[in-house]
């Protein structure tokens, strides 16, 4: 595989906050240029028109979706379009030869009928999920080098399958009864206004939402923790929708196969997460924090073990917009094209 | 029982936020006048020295606590001290004849063993355990008329206990294996300024604590949930800090012992809560949020069915400093009095 | 002048904030009954389907305006609707004999040319402005005593005029080049969400509006100050959205007349305030803060005297919902009919 | 001048806020390797222990300080220690031959007699005055090149004189009866808990503190304003604490010297920022938000005239970590040792 200097990059949603994040970590990475902007909506002949943090930084316009407009200016298209929509434009640019990080869901359920089954429509390109690799990096660094199509994982599995993977391939966990409960700052509702993220109505107000087997994020689990356990697996999904901007903290119960300690599940994490960039795990008695994780495309994760029920309580905090989306979509670039698993994605948390 | 016109009140505790709380319910109160208050510091001649909400509303002086003029002053004393301190100052009330609201957890549990075991310490006055009536009044309301000494419970246990109460006593649910997931603002931390609820350290960040067992409600629950099943329960309970002032949302995970819908389990609620003014069942597919319960006396309960994996989602929204604290001691007054349950407490929450 | 003992009371417009902030208010006013709810959307047969907090609350039906209906059920209506839909609601209900509230801007200016100058429009009813009495209780409460219409005062001019009112009339400072820079929680920008109220891009972010004398509120400010002053006023406004709900803390800048001491200026403003139950006047050296007023009808004010550039820094911190919209209201009734002025708004702030 | 490749630098104050943010900017910055950690306080053979957003990415120990390590270790010194405690480190460190940024506020003031008279003790390094070089970069870029030792400004005079500079240096306001309102984040507070930015007393209150010719960073502001006017300058600043974390909000009004449009004055500042890596000026009409610049090290800029009142009113937006500290800082490294001034600095902010 010929590892590439340089990549021209183009971003595809520009004007969403996935879209945005995006073009704050790409504007820092070494190996990249941003080169197009585009997006359905927000058009305009100056990117800081839409996006005033970058005035004086990135004025490229953001333009309509036109895919060879887009061959002719980038290698790479970073698609953080909504689902449904994502499907056609994925479409148009691999068949013009781009390598393409696709951040909505259209591509991460292997199984057509599972999508339709979630999303309420029949998969448009079935013959591409063939092509695309699911990015949960730390799970598939292998069949992401190379790749060209790239499914980034949502921000909820990727909060709440990371801490389970090791201990589920190990045998410690039994793959019955998981239950998932995962809080979210409003940023992943995304930027139109509405209710439910106005500040007087969210400030000081905490409510589940999708509960109890209705939210689009649980086959995408399922689908993983089944993977790695070698069977079907079923969850109880609860997502929260928290009072602040950006983060998620899951928090995940499941029932040991044996008598175990939080260390010996610490000490399993470590062995599968040794040598990685993106994902710390605390000592036992340490509690992730969003706050140590905010801006970056770090995972901080941390096991217990209530011994008087038997249960292991897993948990994991990470950006969502950055390991929950935009970061993860650059270290699945990175792997793919045969760069440092970490460029451009190595700045710790802004704190506070 | 004669019912009193009105009482003189007393809070020990004022200067906290519990002691704030039940000043701001109490001067609003039809029924009582408040007269005397003390605390273990920020003494002051004027109150509204340490409270400037109280500007030219209540200037009393807030005192050194001497039970002989309490005694003097007042009918009844809530006392919102830290656990341990409580009892000698609950005892002394007692002895000179004061109703006694106890908002610590030292009348709690009722098992002095139990006590021991998660505080550290022997109970310092096991002969008035057996006075106490734990004052969750939807369950105990019977035995709250006529009390003279009331345990109010905490607010963990008061938002996670009252949604399952109805479904174990009808044998709805297992009472094996129930999960307790609760978030809570950080006024639930108290008014002492620390690291954990600094602003900037807190205000994008969320963390669970005292997880896996290690919190001081889980043997509280325990005793209330064990209470209403007629057998002896072990929970799991994740207590979350949530980047707000007030209200908790609980959430809490059981497996029915039979296929119900949550219409079942909303009716079986409904039943019980009957003409309640502080709980309100809400409809099924509206999700409790603390937000609607801001600033008021009232429980948002509510219920759904994870039919895909057989479980029991039920949640409840209340603010932990009214009906988890303060709102829920003057319940409990007006109970054991005979007043009207409601009086003082009917202001609907402060929206937004 | 008779005094009622009890009155029926519409609300206009009681979907919105200020809606929202009358019913909770109202629902505790020992001397009012809520008999009928309108609004121009959100209707419902239910008000909890709205407003959830109002659940087993209120469930009084939330209907379409109509003013013969509203005239059969109640003798008083508070009107929350947007300026220039006040106009024809206000006639059609003063002519059925309803005494008035109005809370819009429709009748707060004098001069129906300045409404048109900054408004855009004709003002619609000219005739009514002879019978408006401006609801500024503390400056006109003799004005308001059997009024029939009450233009209630904005939220910007009454935490902004209230501290200058006493010293301009005292001839303490010069009335020209007065600046006012006043800061205001999402809240009163209304309950229609918005890209500049979203959560994501308000909980961080601190901005001017409206600045350098684009403001409406302008002209209802020189308005109040050139009455107290005897002459016409301009003043340079700025104001700020805050990235918090409730709450409004005005700064005023002016030149001293002659050598000042905040301690008389605060002597001053105590004279003028005295026996007020909304006004509280802090000792020089104490800043005003919008949490010791949240949810009350209070306005802390407070003087300082900059003697390096003999500038005087005068402040005052209102709830924008209470004392800035649905209490100063009620306030206004109350004056209006012969209650206590406190009536129903003794409550202190909701701390924290 | 030699400008080097690269540099090792070593920060002092690592564990509080300007320090980690200090750290969080120089772990990206391509040209500087950070070598020694030193604070008064928690310290720890991991740095990741007191700043867990480094964990798995810095693990240097935070040592106590000693001036002889830290001179065998780096090149450079970051000083970010409480003023007082600044002048006997940077002394022994410039003794020693590093360069010294120094962040606190004692070498700011030229004047050893205004240090006294505002910070209460006589300084104790007036010679050391000689050689600092106040780091204004866009107004003293050419001092800083070469320097050794520089004042690193403070968090408000940054936002508040960067608007007003270009403006006096073309004698388009009179320098007299300049207002300063600006409003910060709590942040600038630092990371000791109090009650004044503990969150359920903070979230939703805003308050002045320090108004009235009280805050030190008063005499900085005139030192200023007065160097680029030609004459000694007084002016009234009020500081606002904000309820979030990041970010101030400075406006300043002042008296134009003949008629002006905001046209006018927007392009008399972007003559003097051309080509600035950090100073946006924004269009008129254009309101400048924290927002918009936190995490960067960008100021937004923005000027309005109000007409009615003769005044003009100028704002600017800083993330006062940043620009208002540590971006600052490395900037004025950048440019005392000749590197590209934006080296390490050019991300824009992180949106949302």
């Amino acid at each position: 595989m010929v590892v590439p200097e340089r990549l021209r990059v183009a971003v595809v949603g520009a004007t969403g906050y996935t879209g945005a994040e995006l073009l704050r970590l790409l504007l820092s990475h070494p190996r990249v240029q941003v080169t197009a902007l585009a997006a359905r909506e927000k058009l305009t002949p100056r990117a800081s028109a839409m996006l005033p943090a970058l005035t004086g930084i990135c004025e490229l316009p953001i333009e309509p979706f036109d895919p060879d407009l887009l061959a002719s200016r980038a290698d790479v298209a970073f698609c953080a379009l909504p689902h449904g929509a994502s499907i056609p434009a994925v479409r148009a640019l691999r068949e013009r030869g781009l390598i393409v990080l696709d951040l909505s869901a259209d591509f991460r359920l292997r199984d057509p009928a599972t999508y339709a089954q979630w999303y309420g429509q029949a998969h448009g390109a079935p013959e591409l999920l063939a092509e695309a690799v699911y990015g949960l990096v730390e799970l598939h660094r292998e069949a992401l080098r190379g790749a060209k199509l790239v499914a980034v994982p949502g921000c909820y599995p990727t909060a709440s399958t990371l801490p389970l993977i090791p201990l589920l391939r190990e045998g410690l966990l039994h793959p019955e009864g998981i239950i998932v409960h995962a809080m979210s700052g409003v940023s992943g509702a995304g930027r139109t206004p509405a209710a439910s993220t106005h500040l007087p109505e969210t400030a000081e107000g905490v409510r589940n939402y999708k509960i109890a087997g209705s939210h689009r994020h649980t086959p995408e689990m399922e689908q993983t923790l089944g993977e790695v356990s070698g069977r079907a697996v079923t969850i109880t999904f609860t997502p929260t929708l928290l009072p602040m901007t950006r983060g998620i903290l899951s928090t995940q119960y499941a029932t040991p196969t044996r008598g175990l300690r939080a260390e010996e599940l610490t000490a399993c994490a470590r062995r599968f997460f040794a040598g990685s960039a993106s994902v710390a795990v605390l000592d036992p008695g340490v509690n992730p924090d969003t706050l140590w994780v905010r801006g970056s495309n770090r995972a901080h994760v941390a096991y217990a073990v209530d011994a008087r029920a038997n249960r292991v309580v897993a948990s994991c905090a990470i950006d969502n917009l950055v390991k929950g989306a935009a970061g993860q979509a650059i270290q699945c670039l990175n792997v793919a094209v045969g760069w440092d698993e970490a460029e451009g994605l190595r700045a710790p948390a802004m704190f506070p």
